[in-house]
C-alpha cells in the first residue's frame, strides 16, 4: 500500500508502507479522501511549528474518509461497506483527564500524523489504515467524501464555538479566514449568531467567508477602520474567534470586545505573543482556549448528515495523492485555496 | 380609538378608550397587528389563571406590531412611520433584580395586558397606543406585520432556549406543541440541536411542527411507546422542554431524558403538579424555570429581520379585531390553529 | 469473619462470612469503625425504599473507615498499616458516563450495601473488607476513625454544595438536618455562605445544627413565621439545600427563595411529592437534583485531614457492632442521636 | 477640612479643601481610617500609570472608614453615629453594563481617587465626606476602622475569587503575595481551597501570607524548582491568581496550572507581556480578568462583621495622615509592609 511520508522539510515521499492486521476492536479502511490542514503544511515546509518537529520518517495526515473494508468479528458499530468519516483522535480511556471528560488533553494521546510523541503517531495519508471501530462515523448517503473529510476540521471548529459558551443571539468576530476560521463562521451561524464579522489581509478567503455565512468580512490590512467602528461604548462584540495566531489580529480586538466578553483562541502562532494585558484585566476577558476536540467529532458528522452545515464552498481542488508536492504547494497559497482534498483512489 | 376590554369570562367587546398623550421618552403606535396568545384565551375563557384573576376591565394583548405615528422631541431610536415590534414589558430598571440584568423578576413590572397587578396593566389589542421608545424594534422591510407580532413568543421561546445553556450538538425534546413549543422547535434548530423529537397529544399540531423543524413528532395519547424507545441506558435525551403544563408529560419525560440532562419548564398549568421527585434527585437533573424574557425580544426580531427563523408557516389564520370572538374560538381549537393573528386596520 | 446482615425488615443478623482473597490492584482493610446512614436504617426498618427492595441477604453498610492489613504486589498507593477511609462507590470506569466525568451515574456502578442490583452488592459492616486500593483514602494521624468513618456522608454534602455553584457570600436555607442537612450546614459555612439558616421539626437536630455553624435554626413546625419573615421581595435565599424529602419543606421553601435562586435537592422521599410547578416557572429556580458524589470523597477526607472542617460534635454515640439492634434504634431516634456510629474492634 | 491632594510625583500635600453639602440621598462621613493602595502608590511615584495620570490635583484614597457624621432627611439605610466602611465605587445604575449586572463596566463610573476620567474623581483622603448613603456599609461593633477600611481591597480579592467559579476542594496557586495576592489567600482558604501556594520574590511577604492561611510559600527568586515540582502530569493547580502583574510569574505558573485551569489576572503591569500563548492553547486555559468588584463590597463587610476571615495580621502599620510621606514610603517597602493605615482622627 502507498503512504504519503514526510521525511523532512520539503521531503514528502510516495511510499510503500505495509499494511497492518485487524485487531480485536479494529476495523480497516481504504482511505478515499483526504484535507490538508494547516499542521500538514507546517510539517512539509518548515518540518514542524515551536518544540514539535520531525525526528523520524511519518506519515502524515488527519483529515480522512473512506470505505469499511474489513472488520474484526466483535465490531458492531459499522459494516463492511459503510463510507465513513475517520477520527485521527485516540485517548487512552483511563488517565485522570479521560476520565473527567477532558479527552482531549489525555497523558497518553494517539493522533494521527502528529510528531509530538517518539515514536511519531503515523498518520492517515495512505491507501489503507487499520483504526479503532470506535474511531468510524459513518457517513448518510447523499453526503461527498470531501465533506467526510472535514468533518474533523468541522469539529475543531465545534469545540472551539463549545469553548465559547451559548451562541444564540451573540455577536461574533472571528480573526483569521483559513479553514479553521471560515468553518467557524459556519458554525457560529449554526449555533444562532445573529452577527458575524471576520477579518482577515487576503481578500480570497475573506469573498469565500462572505459566501459561508459572514454578515461582513473586513480586510484589516487594507481597511482597518472598518473593525475599528465596533469600539464604542469599550467593544461591540460578545465573542471573537481568534483563528490566525496573529498577534496584531489579537491586539486589535481587544479594542472591539466588550467587558466580560469571551475571546476563544483557536490559532497557533510561531512565536510568543506580547499584547496589552491590562486591557484582559480591565475589561474582564473571559479568553480561552481551544485545543482539538473530543465529542465534537460526533456532531460534526451529525451536522454533515443532516445537512445542517454545507462545507462544499470551501473545497478549492482536489488533486490524486500522487501529486501530492502540487497540492501542498496549491494549499499553502491563500489567494489560491481554502481547503484542498488528496484523492486516494 | 378602539380597544378589545375583558369584563368577565367570555365578556370581551369592542370599546371606545381615550388616546393617551406622547411623554417624554415616548411614542405613539399605530397598531397593525396583534397575535392571541395563551394567556389571552385563559383570560377570555376562565377570567385568569391559578391566583392572577380579571378584577376590573383590561384590555388584552401583549403581542402587537404597529407604525410609529408620533414621537417625543427627544426620542432618537425611532422615526415617524418605522414599522415596529412593540416589547411589552417595562420593567423598572432600578430594583435590586433589574441591577442583576434579571429584569423578567423586577419588583415593579409593567407587562401589557397583565392583571398580576392591581389596577392592572392596559393591554395592546387597540388601534393606537403610547409606549416608551425603548419598547420599539424596527422591522426589516420584508418582514411581515404578522412576523413582527411574533416576536414576543419568539422572545419567550428564546428565553427558555438561553435557560437550557448551548444546544449545539444536543439532542433536544418539546413536550408540548403549541405556538410557544412551536417556536422552541424553531429556536433549538437555530441553535444547532442535531435531534429535535417534539411531542403532543393532538395530531394538527404535531404535523406542523413537524413542518417548521422537527426531527420526529410523537403522538403520546397513541402512541407512547415511540417516545420510550429513547430511555435506553438511563435516557437519551440531552435536554427537554416543556411547554405544556400537563403531569403526565413532565412523568413521561423524566424516563427519556439522561442523568445531569437540562428540564427546562416554561409551560405554566392550572393545579398542582404531582411529581416523582426521587428521579429529579437519582438522575440529577437541572430543572430550570423560564418566564417570560428580557433581551431576547430584541434578539427575536433581529432573527426575524434577518430570516434566521421563519415563523410564517406558525399563522393558521388572521381575522379583524372586530371579529375578536370568533378569533379567540378559533384560537382556542388546537385541531384548526397555531397561532391566530388579530387585523387592526 | 463476622459481618451484619440484613436478611428482611427488622431481621439483623451478625453472621459468619467467608474472607475473599485480595486480587490484583487490591487491598485488605480490618474495618474499625462504620456509620449508619438513612439507607441503612430504610433497610433495617422496612427493607428497603421505593422501588428497592432486598430481595436476598445483604451485609449493610457503606460509612467505613479502617486500617490496611494487606495489599496486592501491585499496588503503590498505600501500604500495610495505613488508617484509611473507605469509598463505598466503585463505578466501571468505561461506559458513557464514567467517560463524561459523571461517575456517580455509571451504568455499571457498585457501591456497597445496595440493593440497586441483583445480585446485591455486599455491604462494608463487617470485620475484614477486600476493595480495590483505588477506594483507600489514608487518614492523617490527629483524625479519628469515626472521623474517617464520616468521609462518605461528607462527601455527599460535598456534592451537592457543588452542585450548586459558587457559595461565598450567599445566603443559603438548609431544610432537614440530619446528619446530611448537618454536614450540608458545615460545608457551606466552609464554602463561604454569609448567611445560613437551617430548619426541622425537631428540636434536638437543630441544637446541635446551631453549635456546628448555622447562624440561625427555625423550628418550622412551631415557628414556621419565623422562615416567612424570609419571604420579602420575592425571596431572600439564594440557594436551598433540601434535605429532608419532605414535600412541606419544599413548599415552604419556595417562597422564601429569591428568584433564580437555586434548589439542590438532596432528600429523598418516600413518596411523590406535590407541587406548585408555577413557582417553579415564575420564580425561575433552578432545580438540581444531587445524588452520592465521585471526586468528592478525596475532598471530603482532605479537609478533614487538615482540619478545615470538624465533624466530631455530629457523632451522637459509638457502640458495638454486635449491639447493632440497640445501634440502629438508637439511630433512627432523632431526638437522641444524629451520627451513631459502630465499633468493629 | 485637611485632605490629602496629589500634585505631581512625589508632591503630596496636605491642603484644606472645603466640605460639600449633604444633598437627597447623601450622608456625611466622618473619616476615620484609610489604607493606602497599590494605585494610590503609583500616582504618588509616578504620577499614574499606563496611560492614567493625574492630570489635576487630586485627593487621593479609596479604602476608608468612619462614621456618620449627618444624613440626608430620606436616608434609611444608616444613623448618625453608625459607624461603617465607605464603598468607592459609583456606578450610573443606568447604562448597558449596568442594566446587565456588570457595574464595574460601568461606562460613567465614579471611582474616588481615581485620574481615569476628566475632571479626576477626588478621593477618600480626608477629615470628612459626602457619599451615596448607599456607599455605605454599617461595620459590627467588635470590628476595628483598619478592618472596615480594608473592606475595599477584600472586595478586589473576593471579585477575583468569584471570577475564579467555585474553589471547595480546589488546588490554587497565587503568584504575589502584596496585600492583594494576601487577601486572594484568606478568601481562597474561605471559600474551601484545599490546597494554597504561595509565591513572591521577596521573603516578608511570603511569612505574612504563611500566617493567614498559605500551606505554602515559596520564594521562586531563590527557589523556582519548589514551584516546578507541580508540573508533573501537565500541572496540579486547578486555579491561578496572578496578583503580581509580572511576567515571569505567569510564564512559571502556565507549567504548573493543569489543562482546562482557571487563570484569573487581577494583578495589572507597567508594561506589555509576551507570553507563550500556545500554552493557553494547548493546555485550554480559562484566563480571565479581574477589576475591581460591585456587590463583593458587601460581602467583604459581611465576612469581616462575623469574623469568618481575619484581616487584622495584614497590618503593618498606623501612621497619622500628617505623616502620609513617611506612611507612603513606608507603604512602598515590601520588605517591611504589607498594608500601611493612615489615621485621621
Amino acid at each position: 500500500m502507498e503512504a504519503l511520508v514526510i521525511h523532512s522539510p520539503g521531503d514528502l515521499r510516495v511510499e510503500n508502507i505495509p499494511a497492518p492486521a485487524v485487531g480485536t476492536g479494529q476495523i480497516r479502511v481504504r482511505i478515499r479522501t483526504g484535507g490538508i490542514c494547516g499542521s500538514d503544511l507546517h510539517y512539509y515546509q518548515h518540518g514542524g511549528f515551536g518544540a514539535i518537529r520531525i525526528q523520524q520518517p511519518m506519515v502524515l495526515g488527519h483529515e480522512v474518509a473512506g470505505v469499511v473494508e474489513a472488520i474484526a468479528p466483535d465490531v458492531q458499530r459499522v459494516r463492511v461497506g459503510d463510507r465513513i468519516a475517520v477520527c485521527p483522535s485516540h485517548p487512552c480511556g483511563t488517565c485522570r483527564f479521560c476520565q473527567q471528560g477532558l479527552q482531549n488533553h489525555c497523558l497518553d494521546m494517539r493522533y494521527f500524523g502528529s510528531a509530538m510523541r517518539m515514536p511519531h503517531v503515523q498518520g492517515a495519508f495512505r491507501q489503507e489504515m487499520v483504526v479503532g471501530a470506535a474511531q468510524a462515523y459513518p457517513l448518510a448517503p447523499g453526503v461527498s467524501d470531501a465533506e467526510g473529510a472535514m468533518a474533523e476540521p468541522l469539529a475543531v471548529a465545534l469545540h472551539a464555538v463549545n469553548r465559547a459558551g451559548p451562541l444564540l443571539g451573540r455577536k461574533v468576530l472571528v480573526t483569521g479566514c483559513g479553514p479553521i476560521g471560515a468553518m467557524v463562521v459556519i458554525a457560529a451561524r449554526r449555533a444562532g449568531a445573529t452577527t458575524i464579522v471576520a477579518t482577515d489581509v487576503v481578500e480570497q478567503p475573506l469573498r469565500k467567508v462572505a459566501k459561508v455565512g459572514a454578515d461582513e468580512v473586513i480586510n484589516v490590512a487594507q481597511a482597518p477602520e472598518q473593525l475599528a467602528r465596533y469600539a464604542q461604548d469599550k467593544g461591540q462584540f460578545d465573542v471573537l474567534f481568534e483563528a490566525s495566531g496573529n498577534e496584531r489580529a489579537l491586539r486589535a480586538a481587544f479594542d472591539v470586545v466588550r467587558p466580560r466578553g469571551v475571546v476563544v483562541q483557536l490559532g497557533l502562532s510561531g512565536s510568543e505573543l506580547t499584547l496589552p494585558f491590562n486591557t484582559v484585566v480591565a475589561k474582564e476577558f473571559d479568553l480561552r482556549g481551544a485545543f482539538r476536540f473530543h465529542e465534537e467529532f460526533g456532531v460534526a458528522v451529525d451536522l454533515i448528515n443532516q445537512g445542517l452545515v454545507d462545507l462544499k464552498p470551501l473545497v478549492s481542488a482536489t488533486l490524486p495523492y500522487r501529486d501530492a508536492g502540487r497540492a501542498f504547494a496549491l494549499a499553502a497559497d491563500r489567494t489560491q485555496s481554502m481547503k484542498v482534498i488528496l484523492d486516494f483512489e
